[in-house]
């Protein structure tokens, strides 16, 4: 291994990550729980031990494999259920993969996945445009949608500040957030909901959004913490259980209302 | 729930599964350990909940999940992933499994996946062609091949007997293999080894080509059961432990050649 490769290593062990047992230069693998994440470089070296008999088969197990928590396995099992279909129905599968692809629109306003230049949610007339919840991506729109709690409008930013990532504010849509936060004459935010996941990346965003809407006249909120419903005491972490302790609210406020 | 259904979930039931959940008449469910899996028509349910932003979306994820064991949000994480990649990339993961479907072959031999009309096992001069190897998809090729252990040629059936799947001799690829099987001028099969799953399909397959095959003066072995290699016996299932007793070999047989 080189001086280099030495040293990159070393860095990624300190950062809680370790070099992928493919021994490659600087490829790293994430520890999650107990187990390892495999890096492409060894999905390759499986895919090049699996003797295909034929090449199409091995370049469409290749592209499922590429898709997350897909291994060589899981993707000829895919490929081949795939095979047994009519030639109409794969068609279709990715005709449709194609066409997300190319014809996808993001909401001009709060950055959704839309089909429209301006998504149905914005340009609802029932919606109170005073209130704006941010999120990370579409897939908490969906989930605040179905709780049928929320009666805002949305900002996703696409994606956490993670400077691990390289991920930084303006690969997000911060700037367009603050834009809409500006008031006009025909409307006025109130407040900003802040929804984003409670990890490290997620902190880290709210804290630097804070810092940057500190200066509107606007009431900044984020969603609450503690422990869930139905959850057991003895089965809650303590760094939750500790949290709503320090943060308990009195007794009426948590009847709902 | 119909008469008819009511009939029909009760055969179900006797047949060691289950009417699915969603109550839909005749729409079965199996059990696999404590779980059920879920019937197609539950995977629509879970959809129609799910409140996409986008037509496109919820098509690129619908197609996503029939694809077998994977449900709606598995679905939409991959298809997420799809919308993060470059467009080149997406075109090539699309191109792939429409290519494969419209131009896959079938080797006119033994009928395993192949790019040419004549795979290149079947073509090859170094192989044995007068012992085959009769297995059920190209999976199996693929893990004997693996093994390097065997030099015959292959004969993929293409699935198993099961009536419960409605699958039946003729749909698998039998007539083809005893016309191979018949002696020829530059050929003559010797030996033909059944290397099918030790399940019940399997085993009636097994049984059914065997009546088929005594006629031929061909000697017709199966794959050898009994623990694996490295099991430790009080792991090992009662079934095969008591029938690899019964069916002991002398020691000398079990040394490796």
């Amino acid at each position: 291994m080189s001086l280099r490769a030495q040293r990159g290593n070393r860095m990624l062990y300190r950062a809680n990550m370790l070099p992928c047992d493919c021994h490659a230069a600087l490829v790293m693998t994430w520890k999650i729980g107990n187990a390892y994440t495999e890096c492409n470089h060894i999905k390759n070296i499986y895919l090049r031990t699996m003797n295909f008999s034929s090449k199409l088969l091995e370049n469409a197990v290749a592209e499922f494999a590429k898709l997350p928590g897909v291994g060589q396995k899981t993707a000829l099992r895919l490929v081949l259920h795939l095979l047994n279909q009519d030639k109409q129905d794969v068609e279709r599968f990715s005709t449709a993969v194609t066409k997300l692809r190319n014809e996808i629109q993001f909401c001009r306003v709060c950055h959704n996945i839309s089909d429209l230049p301006v998504c149905e949610i914005c340009s609802s007339h029932r919606r109170d445009h005073g209130l704006i919840c941010v999120v990370e991506d579409t897939r908490d729109v969906m989930a605040i949608e179905n709780t049928n709690q929320f009666n805002g409008v949305y900002h996703v930013l696409g994606g956490l500040i993670s400077p691990m990532d390289g991920v930084g504010p303006s690969d997000l849509q911060v700037d367009t957030l603050i834009e809409r936060l500006k008031p006009t004459d025909d409307n006025e935010v109130k407040e900003v909901v802040f929804a984003l996941s409670a990890t490290m990346e997620g902190d880290t965003t709210l804290f630097y959004l804070h810092k940057k809407l500190k200066s509107f006249n606007i009431t900044i909120t984020t969603i609450a913490r503690g422990i869930a419903f139905g959850g057991e005491l003895e089965y809650v972490d303590e760094i939750t259980l500790g949290r709503s302790i320090a943060t308990r609210v009195p007794y009426e406020n948590s009847l709902s209302k």
